[in-house]
């Protein structure tokens, strides 16, 4: 096999599209894929892994925090869809010297994020490994034909982001560095810390969304980034964008400077908010109805390219090679 | 968390049962989790891990192989639980040094598994690991109340087993040590490869009970050993038994002798059977419509103790002690 490349060599979009042709072209290109098994109702599967020393490593994120992540990535891709979620699967491969209390606290973490939505763990597996793998399915359910799909974004919406981005990067480098603290006020670095710690799956806005009748939405979450969610969706559905404000967490330009500050809602990830493309009417109806958790933050646009221009006057064209590369570098 | 006991120094079972206080007590205990999303329909959920060095080794097995025994493990649960297969997720955790060529083996064998029953590949994840793991999670459906479990099996009922046992314990010897496959006839030594290789999901037997109105069946695949369905079944239904007959493939006692044959049957595993208890008259139709491929084996008794007592004058109670430990050992 020594004349195939080797996956450190392809970039991400390369490798999925060559794993893609192995699945029906109807089930992929969205945060899960769509089955119908039965009349009256759509199911939405989605399945992510978390590897120790890749995802998260064991000196800085206890083992609880491993657990509502690992949760929390799935049911951020069921919010992402417009799906109720059903349960999830979960499978832990584990060296045999980690500790009881270590899975127990998974538990208790994965628990916790899930909780709140009712939504049960629905067994999975265990078994021996030297790298701690944590493999996550999780189950929703919509209504046929209403679960949100990337595709469907046209010339003339309006972007819709939910929450704030860069908040986890910023609190990641609060954890990575703890003497950086002190820059900044306690209560904006907790809260940082939190969503780094602690990400909320926007579930809530697939409630909001069914309880008035959106003619058409497209969307997918920001797990890899805004600058990664709004070109998948331009992507998918063949548009490009315009981006013309960033929806940054308060006090986060005043610490880092407004560079670093955009670099890090555009890139950081992990926010795992969600990214809405909307005809304008039912945008401002949507923000409206969320108050501060969602805000008007571009427009799509018929060119493909997906450009930044923002009040302050910084331009930049965003292209996946500025985002994430799951299997290059370290 | 260093009072915590290792997982290594716990039992399988000690562990599994910490796990699941964090589930609900009514989908766990049986091969795959039973759900209802809606009226009219109930969804049968299954996730299991492979691990490279753990499961399989890349040495001595072709990447085609691991994706077709990772598709087989997770149809086997479906079929246990007498679900028809709606499809699978694929989590994919590999060394960025492995070849694209591996990546695409792995999935033909996936997909060689699941043509012949139509179950799509219902995309995944994949992410970088120092340790390549393949994680699936299957899903399937069945009629409302219709899912065999393993709780249900009552003193009177008769075991029947489908298939040889055995059998791919006998093909990895014949993988580990290639010198002996002159020992064997060149076609039992291929079928027994090829039963390790492509264990083949008894799917059919679903379609076969749904065919007569059954009024109870328990049940569960074999994938750990006959001896652990017994004694799985028996603990979740409160019920000994007694095995009177050892499924075995033909020409194994020939080649390593009643003893090797008789624990290879009983503890190798992964030859992915199902092993049914019914009442008499329904094994009889169930062993006739499937001819050769499932026998009576023995019969469960009100006693809790599972016996072997063989016409051959064998005898021995058979415990979980003497099965598969999966954090254990090497």
């Amino acid at each position: 096999m020594s004349d195939s490349p080797q996956l450190q060599d392809l970039g991400e979009q390369a490798l999925l599209k060559r794993v893609q042709a192995f699945c029906p072209p109807l089930v992929i290109g969205d945060d899960g894929a769509v089955i119908a098994p039965g009349a009256g109702q759509e199911l939405v599967v989605t399945t992510d892994l978390l590897v120790e020393a890749v995802h998260f490593s064991d000196a800085t994120t206890a083992p609880a925090d491993v657990g509502w992540r690992a949760a929390a990535a799935n049911l951020s891709d069921l919010a992402a869809m417009g799906a109720e979620p059903l349960g999830i699967t979960v499978g832990l491969a584990l060296p045999g010297n980690r500790s009881l209390l270590w899975v127990e606290e998974l538990y208790r973490g994965l628990r916790a994020c899930l909780d709140p939505w009712q939504a049960p763990i629905l067994g999975g597996d265990l078994c021996r490994s030297p790298t701690a793998t944590v493999a996550i399915t999780a189950l929703g359910k919509v209504t046929p034909g209403q679960a949100i799909r990337r595709s469907s974004a046209q010339a003339g919406d309006v972007i819709v982001a939910t929450g704030a981005h860069g908040a986890s990067r910023a609190g990641l480098e609060l954890l990575l560095q703890p003497e950086k603290q002190t820059q900044v006020p306690p209560d904006l670095a907790q809260s940082w810390i939190l969503a780094h710690r602690r990400p909320r799956p926007r579930l809530d806005v697939g409630a909001v969304l069914r309880a008035f009748n959106w003619e058409r939405v497209a969307g997918m979450d920001s797990s890899d980034g805004l600058a990664d969610a709004v070109l998948q969706l331009c992507r998918a559905s063949g548009v490009g964008a315009r981006i013309t404000r960033l929806p940054l967490p308060a006090g986060l330009t005043e610490w880092v400077g407004p560079e670093q500050a955009r670099q890090w809602a555009l890139y950081g990830g992990e926010d795992f908010e969600l990214v809405l493309c909307l005809p304008p009417r039912q945008a401002e109806i949507l923000t409206a109805t969320l108050g501060d958790a969602a805000a008007i933050i571009g427009e799509i646009a018929t060119a493909p390219a997906v450009y930044l221009e923002l009040a302050t006057g910084e331009t930049e064209t965003l292209s996946f090679e500025s985002g994430f590369q799951h299997f290059g570098g370290a």
